[in-house]
């Protein structure tokens, strides 16, 4: 079936640019380790090669599945039988880093890490950050508008881009480059290939906007009775760290007995049964190192908080973010689950997960929870499992958390996206104008469904 | 020619929903002083009216002009000669504020003044801020993407809307409502109508994010000998006070010396050749507010500015921040002048004003300045006089400007549009490719050409 492409391409372009089934089967395409089918890689080396590369698919009718870091936790890369893959990984070249202007141009296969370390090296910061940073991709991050650890402050990637390139189904380059902070010149295209999951075009290359490295991170992890009290301590950190605060995360009480349950060494706080905060803050010069001791010290003093761990060194700050991030022990403890990135007012946050958790523990009395997330930026990540037949019920477990988030003016997608996992909800809290408008900017720019057939917007046909 | 839409509408609609030409001749439609021709004014009370209003209009294939709070600055309101102009007057309802989750929900025609202060009440701040926000409207913020005099902290317009309410050219009503600050649930569609300049929809409802207030506001104004020592300051200051920075202005001397020229009272510093900033911060109550005076006396101490005033209280702020914005000085002073919104890589702002000022003094030696902008986002305005004819060669004094900044990799608008003084140059700096997509989008979305015609990107048929 992909014999023609395949040949057409090798000799076109060049027989190393396509990995064979036989070589790319069994690579992991999830994190929680759901392995690729025997199906050929498209490899292009620049978005010449990519552009001829996909002008071969169009022309065969042959869709492709854009590949980031595979870091994805939607089934973005699920196949439905048809597609090839495409990965960017040999476009991994940060391009110019420009210290003065603040602006990084890089290839889209460039591993975030890479990018966060070349920022560094010129004394500067991405602010993008993710515990897959390691493995994630600039043009996987922008494809789903990743969120991360440091949205509240900096936004999520969308806001991190000036400008892209791109590569639409058709082959057509589309050159949308810009390293200004302001241009308003006309429409603003970049953001409609922003989180579009790669089924308008694909991100070949982009500006991103850097920002000055800040000496002055403190970390601090606090343990409050009751959700309740978070919102006042929100106000109360905020009033005094200002926009110095660059995380606010929360964990209820089995997260962080399971995140931290087979940890060796000390633990930040010991596991107890109210809510846990995880907040971060970077702060210039100007601020004296201890404002940030005696704002927390305050917030314990006017018992807002039970207890509390400032980081005393990075290898501490290191350790908590470990904990938060420390997917691992929920794969290893929860196994088999299914994960729910949404979002919720912080008003409705308390009475939805007390309800789905009267809900789901009715019908099912052994289910167990892990939440967390971020909820300075409305975002709750609730992982669920009812026992061994979790995945059999995965359509009655959705309809019962998406129900209640779409009652609540939540949303079913935070920061993840929609892939193949969530598309059976994708019109919840959708207007039918707004999905079909959604359909025809599809149709104008992937009027043959080459780009990520069955995902995002799109009904598997 | 608009009598039958006219009539039409009054009978459907109602009749105080048309001003006549000769009531609505002679208001000002430019800060510049330009006036509206007699055309009538169509004025809806609610998007159910401005839905069937547009219908209307369709049907009779005759063009709306929207107008916010006439506070733009590239012709976006100037007449063809067959439109209706399209005021959201009546929908300045405030709808709530939800001081919790932090949204305002607000119709398009709310004034940006009365959302500032509706916010402060709540306990929160709406941090966009510019000088007209006595007449500036949400609606139009949104449609000119706006940017003002905190977008170097908390982004443009376009990073403060949640969701939108839009009417099509059509007049289908599209509900893009979202008070989420992360949904990553397919295309991102607001995005395509912010800084559309109402070529695409006319925003009707707005979700904007509210911000905490912070209680620790600090001004200061610096003189320094060039603009080459004001990458070294803007590197220090930003070390030092990090994020807490909102405002960092550059003011070249002859504006300093217009702006301040008929002041009464003390001048924050003495006229001088130098180059003069502002910068502004706001921090929590963590930072100790004595914090920002030592960041500046470091500054001074160290050699790198010559002068320096820091605002005592909020009336010396208030002060500052009139000189900086005191656009009735340049238009006494300078006029007639054309007045360019550009961005500039910070590392040619020097070199490009300079050949500028070559080049147009070799070419007219009466021509004056008034140089100043957002050092801190790329943003330049540049206003130039050559003498009573400057009008008459805005396309040769343009076309230098023009040429100089996308040499430079900068771009002909940062913050104000395109409207209709910018259109000839549109084209600059832009891929065929990219013009054709904006094409194609409009036609999807406005296929006759109802919606502000012969703007933006669209040249006069």
């Amino acid at each position: 079936m992909w014999t023609t492409v395949c040949e057409t391409i090798s000799k076109q372009i060049g027989k190393d640019r396509i990995v064979r089934p036989e070589d790319a089967e069994g690579r992991l395409i999830s994190v929680t380790g759901e392995a690729m089918p025997p199906v050929p890689i498209l490899r292009p080396r620049d978005t010449e090669e990519l552009a001829k590369a996909l002008e071969i698919c169009s022309a065969h009718k042959t869709p492709v599945i854009p590949m980031g870091g595979s870091t994805g936790l939607v089934g973005g890369l699920r196949h439905t039988g048809k597609e090839l893959y495409l990965s960017l990984e040999l476009m991994n070249q940060i391009e110019s880093i420009d210290p003065v202007n603040r602006v990084a141009t890089v290839q889209a296969g460039v591993v975030l890490q890479n990018l966060q370390q070349a920022a560094e090296d010129a004394g500067l910061s991405f602010p993008m950050d993710l515990g897959s940073r390691g493995s994630a991709t600039v043009g996987g991050l922008i494809s789903t508008n990743a969120g991360g650890e440091k949205a509240f402050r900096f936004g999520m990637m969308r806001e991190q881009v000036l400008g892209l390139e791109v590569v639409t189904a058709s082959g057509q380059i589309l050159d949308l480059s810009n390293s200004m902070i302001k241009n308003n010149t006309g429409y603003d295209l970049k953001h409609l290939f922003i989180g579009a999951e790669g089924t308008l075009g694909i991100v070949t290359r982009a500006q991103l906007r850097l920002r000055p490295h800040l000496a002055n991170v403190n970390t601090a992890f606090a343990l409050i009775p009751d959700f309740a009290s978070s919102l006042e301590v929100r106000n109360r950190v905020e009033a005094a760290l200002g926009n110095d605060l660059t995380a606010f995360e929360v964990m209820w009480p089995e997260f962080y007995e399971i995140a931290t349950r087979h940890r060796t060494g000390r633990l930040p706080l010991p596991v107890a049964s109210g809510i846990y905060l995880l907040f971060e803050s970077e702060a210039g010069t100007a601020r004296d190192p201890e404002a940030f001791e005696t704002a927390m010290a305050a917030l314990y003093q006017d018992g807002l908080v039970e207890d509390m761990a400032i980081a005393a060194s990075e290898a501490d700050r290191w350790d908590m973010w470990a904990i938060r991030n420390d997917i691992d022990a929920i794969i290893r403890n929860l196994s088999p689950f299914l994960a729910f990135d949404v979002s919720l007012p912080v008003s409705k946050m308390e009475l939805c997960v007390q309800e789905l958790e009267t809900t789901l523990t009715t019908r099912w009395p052994k289910t167990r929870f892990a939440r967390f997330g971020h909820m300075g930026d409305n975002n709750l990540h609730i992982v669920v499992s009812i026992g061994q037949d979790t995945i059999s019920h995965k359509a009655d477990i959705s309809n019962i958390v998406y129900d209640r988030v779409t009652v609540m003016n939540g949303c079913i997608s935070a920061e993840h996206g929609i892939g193949m996992d969530k598309l059976p909800w994708f019109e919840m809290g959708k207007t039918s104008s707004a999905i079909s408008l959604m359909q025809t900017i599809r149709n104008v720019l992937d009027p043959d469904s080459i780009l990520n057939p069955g995902k995002t917007i799109e009904p598997v046909g």
